[in-house]
């Protein structure tokens, strides 16, 4: 498997990784099959969803705060159990599909990386198949 | 890959693409092997639940909008903000396992396409491995 | 596909199923590739998340159960909607990176089946490729 990095610059956020998914896919010579991002940390996830408005990571971000708050009746001492929880919900890993060297997504379609618990530095794995 | 294309009715709806995918399944003559759906759209979701019983769907559908509102803190101008946030959580690709030509799936499941949004014409990707 | 089969003793309960999990995965030999973690049943899921910490676990049960609560607007007749519901927010499947015959986990994720209803006999299917 091959190692995306990232460094987080907030506690929630959701980075852009669809041109480091593209630069691993080219750089490895990958064609046609299926890829799995996976995600190790168990404080974030990957997600697929709107790129062209910033505003919709925005609107997901802060009413996925709202469901499932910072603060609420979590035994969990490290005061994370809420990016545990969001971690669950989203998921920590995804599945595209490759052609013609390249990830297949739809017109509006970005990957992200959602960091539930950051600054921190991330890494995503990927297998391609 | 494949497509498989839907029309929905409905600003929310959980459209039934069993008898869909099982026909793409022997038209194309998979037959040992993993299916990746994917849904190439923003606003809408794949997943796998009950489909004997209609109510379930209504009950989910129902209780996903009473989570995450059609009106909110939100944005994004479009107006589907809530469309977006329940794409995530559902997420937008489904695996299923696939043995002597056909897709396994438990007594009572059904692989359902997610309309957040509509009504629209939608597409669903498929790649078998 | 092969089953691993498990016996959950709550109605919500977050069952660790990576021993099982490893141990097929050397019954079988495999090495490198991706397995494809299946759930059958519409009142489960399978997740990945914390498993150094109990706490984690039942923070992330106790937390799904208010924001999907047993009893509220719902018409199924069996009194398990919260289980469908949630079902479909952690999702039925899960993918897992298989090297040197053995699954890529990060330092302290587990996984998990996600009891919503039971306690019930349940069956993983595994796939792997």
């Amino acid at each position: 498997m091959e190692t995306i990095q990232i460094r987080t610059g907030r506690r929630e956020e959701m980075a852009d990784i669809t041109p480091a998914v593209r630069r691993l896919i080219k750089e490895n010579g990958w064609s046609d099959g299926i890829l799995l991002l996976y995600c190790p940390h168990t404080t974030g996830a990957i997600t697929v969803n709107e790129g062209a408005d910033p505003d919709v990571v925005r609107d997901i971000t802060i009413n996925m705060n709202k469901l499932v708050p910072l603060n609420g009746d979590y035994l969990h001492a490290e005061g994370n159990s809420d990016a545990h929880i969001k971690s669950s919900m989203f998921g920590c890993e995804q599945m595209l599909i490759v052609e013609a060297g390249d990830i297949q997504l739809g017109t509006w379609q970005k990957i992200y990386f959602c960091e539930f618990d950051g600054p921190r530095s991330r890494k995503i794995w990927a297998k391609f198949i």
